[in-house]
């Protein structure tokens, strides 16, 4: 029987509850194929900051340092919005990617069939649409020195942030991108704004270079703007996208709105070795938190992209993605993603859908 | 009589196609209301490269400063893609933006019923919007210092740009967007990424300090990611929306392409003296060009525009707008916004179908 380590990160807002939804789902899938899990909870964000001042305690990360995966929900709210900003909740978002070395970030936005009346494109503009941003996630703009809000000699205030990415840093994100375009459709499209940056030529040179490696993979480039613009006119063109940390924030969010579920999309946080952290792309919803109106699918889908990715158990991943399509075709809707004829659920009666599925 | 000088940038591409028509229709607006043009043409962008070698020569930037005004058409071309970057046409327009001092970039995405059809969004989702984005322009991570390709220690290159941005470039923009919020529904939404960026804290800062001056506004905070999403999700959720100069390239973008219709919308570059420079939203359209196929009318609304916020004759902008209007309702079309039951046209037939509706 195989064990695996697996720490729950609940954070704020309804991040508990879709989690305890993610656990039970996870549990009946070990059993189903003897897989066990051990879990460890450990706080971050807003609950982090409540318990111990800080959004990301040292024991937190060495309890994920010690597991073989991460199952993160959500983070952040308004009760700490006043903070400043190093005490902040998103802080213990950024050291855990930082602290552990989670350069790549996998974040698929694909429309299902059952959900396509709730994106707010036209149908026939978004049927089939099924991206993957392979965005940077531990360089960039995010962490690049110097960096601060400085004195300038006529005594005004200037705010300065670096955006850099050296050629191993370009090197390593980029073969995660043409081995994820490899697996998926064989296209990878480059985003970055070379016509300005000097950072984002290097990243061009660099990535032109690595395509002589993975001549398979068709290889496209876009300027950032575009590609936004190329998102909303035709998203059906994009397979694999590949880009830095603030473009793929930006662009990854923009990508997961096409397909007007958020409460519906998984993410994946990867590194070199060590744990993975697999999280909804949407947040903390402190509006709704303690509710049980909360939407638990992007937390189930980050719990099969962590069997996939992370403990490679694509069947056991299998089981719990072809059990959300199947609850859907049942007509079970939260509220997010309700439409006319649905059955309407909260958090938990969702969950029991999906147990009832597998 | 009133006497304007006037500096026409064809520039690249289709630029030339698009300004013949913008310049017949200025005339003949002249002429109607008793303004007097003079008109000086100069080289910008690929064609100056090939005249001259430059981008932007200095007799351009020389004769633009001596104008009341500059109309723009579009830079750029595969011709010289393969150029090193600062020799680039592109450089041609950061030059003419930072030699005027064009700090503020208005974009307007607004939906005209007739092209209701060319948005890929479904019509309840954007009927009716109508954004103006208010981009900084010669300031944050274009121009920032240190910027460059650079060795590191270990022999690797690093790329670097700086994101940066004073009190006092926030601040004059900030007020840009009070005023043009003010003019319009009263509302703006200030969008930064303050939850990770120092340069943004201060924005936000500013931003909010400004706020008091302008009380009668209704002032809203979003952070890019969730700027981009909102656009897609629920577009008519804003009026004027201020930015730094990469977000506002990205979200411009966005928001124009939700209209469906890029080749019909017009942009304004201001300063704080000086010439502004009016140009479309669109780019050069090399596969096009020379074909009598390109839409002029976002270069005529770009006139619209320059004598609306430059030479200060709203009727002549008015009056330019509803030709625009006219020629639609008649069902004239360039190829670009055509559609089920239209007459089809080429760009000179539709400035003949302006100058008639004039
Ligand atoms: C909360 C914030 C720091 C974070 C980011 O900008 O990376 C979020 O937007 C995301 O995309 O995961
Ligand atoms: C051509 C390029 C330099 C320019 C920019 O990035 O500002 C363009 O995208 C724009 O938005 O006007």
């Amino acid at each position: 029987q195989q064990q695996y380590r697996i720490t729950l990160l609940p954070g704020d807002g309804i991040g508990p509850e879709i989690m305890a939804v993610a656990v039970d789902v996870l549990k009946l899938v070990g059993q189903q194929l003897n897989l066990h899990f051990e879990f460890q909870t450990a706080l971050v964000g807003g609950a982090a900051i409540d318990a111990t001042g800080e959004p990301l305690p040292a024991a937190t990360l060495e309890t994920c340092r010690q597991s073989d995966a991460v199952l993160l929900a959500a983070i952040g709210g308004w009760k700490w919005d006043s903070l400043p900003s190093h005490q902040r909740p998103e802080r213990g978002l950024l050291g855990l990617r930082s602290g552990l070395g989670l350069f790549a970030n996998l974040r698929p936005a694909k429309i299902l069939p059952q959900l396509i009346d709730a994106s707010t494109l036209k149908r026939e503009v978004v049927e089939g649409v099924d991206i993957m941003v392979v965005r940077e996630l531990t360089g960039g703009i995010y962490f690049g020195q110097p960096k601060g809000i400085f004195a300038t000699e006529t005594g005004e205030k200037r705010g300065v942030n670096t955006m850099a990415y050296t050629e191993s840093e370009i090197d390593r994100i980029g073969r995660v991108a043409f081995e994820t375009a490899r697996k998926r459709g064989g296209k990878l499209c480059s985003v970055d704004k070379a016509n300005v940056l000097e950072v984002s030529q290097l990243w061009r040179d660099r990535i032109i270079q690595l395509a002589s490696e993975y001549q398979d993979i068709e290889l496209t480039h876009l300027y950032v703007d575009n590609a936004a613009m190329q998102l909303v006119r035709a998203p059906k063109q994009f397979d694999t996208i590949v880009t830095g940390n603030l473009f793929g924030d930006i662009l990854s969010d923009a990508a997961a709105m096409l397909t007007g579920s958020i409460g519906m999309l998984p993410s994946a946080s990867l590194g070199a070795n060590g744990p993975g952290v697999f999280e909804p792309v949407h947040g903390s919803a402190p509006d709704i938190a303690g509710q049980d109106k909360a939407n638990p699918i992007a937390q189930v889908l980050s719990v099969a992209m962590m069997l996939r990715y992370a403990l490679d158990r694509p069947e056991a991943a299998d089981r719990i993605e072809r059990a959300v399509l199947q609850v859907l075709d049942n007509g079970y809707r939260t509220g997010d993603i309700m439409s006319n004829g649905m059955t309407l659920v909260g958090c938990r009666a969702m969950g029991d859908a999906l147990l009832q599925a597998l």
